[in-house]
């Protein structure tokens, strides 16, 4: 027999959402009621994650959950925000109690390891999508926005790029047995499905970095918005761009690939824009933090995004980057 | 050609939002940034509308555009909650301009209207549906609950019951041709499809009523949920019930729909208990109002919801409430 909208909220949600001390009002009502320490802005993000759009079908409920908080929780680690509360929007095509009590769960993980409670929720029946709100502060005038960058500037990137990406291909191409065998694949898939929004990073360099972003929809298409909202161009040097053991081994097995990697996103890495008197402020903060962070390029005038070899050549790259309205996932 | 997803979002969204005095950064960046008054609370609510689950496939983007943040302003009424700011997540099968172009004008006239910026935004391609986060604000401590109904409390409810579910029958089982051309249809369909959420009247029941909340599943799903979370029983007269003219007539050509009005929702009027000696200046706010009220019964002990005829005979009535997991459109 199938439960009711309502019981399955209560029991999947209401009970896994831990109480911060600025929830006055959880699930259970029409609306939540929190407050605000004084002194703070709010900053708000909103994604969907769809099934089939965002993620494989196959995807596993608790990849899913994981994933549809962390992309939300990059949007806030982008603005330099400390995490404060989100709200759900689940819908699903039947109640399926185990695959609801997985994605609770792995939604109850990644919450309680972001310190981000889920203060309200939505369940209805539909195709598989989920929309997630978040909610974090900062300090008047200290959010991190795109529009900073100035001519000058140092380019860096977090982490590595590219393994989402590669991922995204191993499971399109390979057959369900043959994936997640090889420990290369696995970290690669991991990099998509698990990503590790950079929330400490991104507190950690308000009043260093002049412009931030994170990396949603591919390097190049990310740091293009840089670049338009800041009005200036960049140089990248590609052999600086960082890529993991995986990455490597497996583009060198398959070199075409190489433009996938700038130009899909998922990598959830944060690409900011640091003026040269900040570098070494921003190094010391980055080894207290235990993030791997490259230099890829610099702000310079103009509006293009330029990517060169290491002898220095103007390199041709294709801009494919993930667009849900002219790609279509196979 | 198709646009790209950021193309959308720009064009129709941004311009058309309206910025208030406590949005700090609007939409564009990786997330937004909102002040907040000294001194308030924050409510907030997440809803989201699918197509063929929560309006029939063929209702115009206009329509959607009203219904998906009327729904979700309804949640800020039934808390006594003013307006504050909203995200969208929109998900659509293709970049239609015509019908985006449409869906952002009448976004734009209810986010005016109620004085409610969109403040950012989530485009992205799927089978159609809009979920909205609202937020608004409330004095400390002074948000209608759904948990403080008491025995002796006399239940109201604002305008009419049973119009949205009227017309939504009517749609079902019209042909196209016929539906609309009679004004008692109008009437009922517009109901369905352009639900007027009683913001005012939620914050001026703040210090008056002991619960209160919206019908959105209907009339006697939502006050259960009053019964529920205030563990008390209540005695309603069916004779009290307010119907309005258009479903008088309806319902006087066709009685077997009588239980289809009280057991259906997307009615977004409020519900609620005041106590006894507060009735009085409840009458006169609700005159100032404009707003037509009517004492549908009364908060007893126990935990049933009861419901008697003009003779004080107890009525059997099905629980036919809408549910998403139960019941399929058609």
């Amino acid at each position: 027999m199938p439960d009711s909208e309502f019981e399955i909220v209560n029991r999947y949600f209401a009970s896994q959402a831990f109480g911060g001390e600025d929830i006055i009002l959880g699930m259970g009502d029409d609306a939540a009621v929190v407050s605000m320490p004084a002194d703070k802005q709010l900053v708000v993000s909103i994604d969907t994650l769809i099934s089939g759009v965002h993620f494989p079908l196959p995807t596993s409920a608790e990849d899913i959950a994981w994933k549809a908080l962390a992309v939300n929780l990059s949007d806030l680690a982008a603005m330099g925000a400390s995490p404060a509360w989100f709200t759900l929007a689940l819908s699903l095509p039947e109640a399926n109690h185990n695959w609801l009590a997985a994605f609770s769960e792995s939604l109850a993980d990644i919450s309680s390891a972001y310190r981000i409670p889920l203060v309200g929720g939505d369940t209805t029946r539909g195709p598989l999508s989920v929309t997630i709100q978040v909610a974090g502060y900062v300090e008047p005038g200290r959010a991190l926005l795109r529009s900073g960058a100035k001519v000058g500037d140092q380019i860096f990137v977090t982490g590595s790029i590219g393994d989402a990406a590669l991922g995204l291909y191993l499971l399109q191409r390979q057959s369900e047995s043959q994936v997640g065998t090889d420990y290369l694949s696995r970290d690669l898939i991991r990099r998509l499905n698990r990503p590790q929004p950079r929330i400490e990073m991104g507190q950690a360099l308000q009043g260093i970095a002049n412009a931030c972003i994170d990396i949603s929809d591919g390097l190049f298409a990310d740091l293009s918005h840089i670049l338009k909202a800041s009005a200036v161009g960049a140089r990248l040097h590609q052999a600086q761009i960082p890529l993991s053991e995986a990455a490597q081994q497996f583009l060198s097995e398959n070199p075409p690939l190489r433009s996938t990697i700038y130009n899909r996103g998922d990598d959830y890495e944060l690409c900011f824009c640091v003026p040269a008197e900040k570098c070494g402020q921003m190094e010391t903060m980055a080894k207290e933090q235990y993030c791997r962070l490259s230099h890829i390029g610099e702000i310079v005038s103009g509006h293009d995004l330029q990517l060169f070899d290491a002898q220095n050549n103007l390199l041709d790259y294709r801009h494919d980057s993930y667009d849900h309205f002219m790609t279509k996932q196979e």
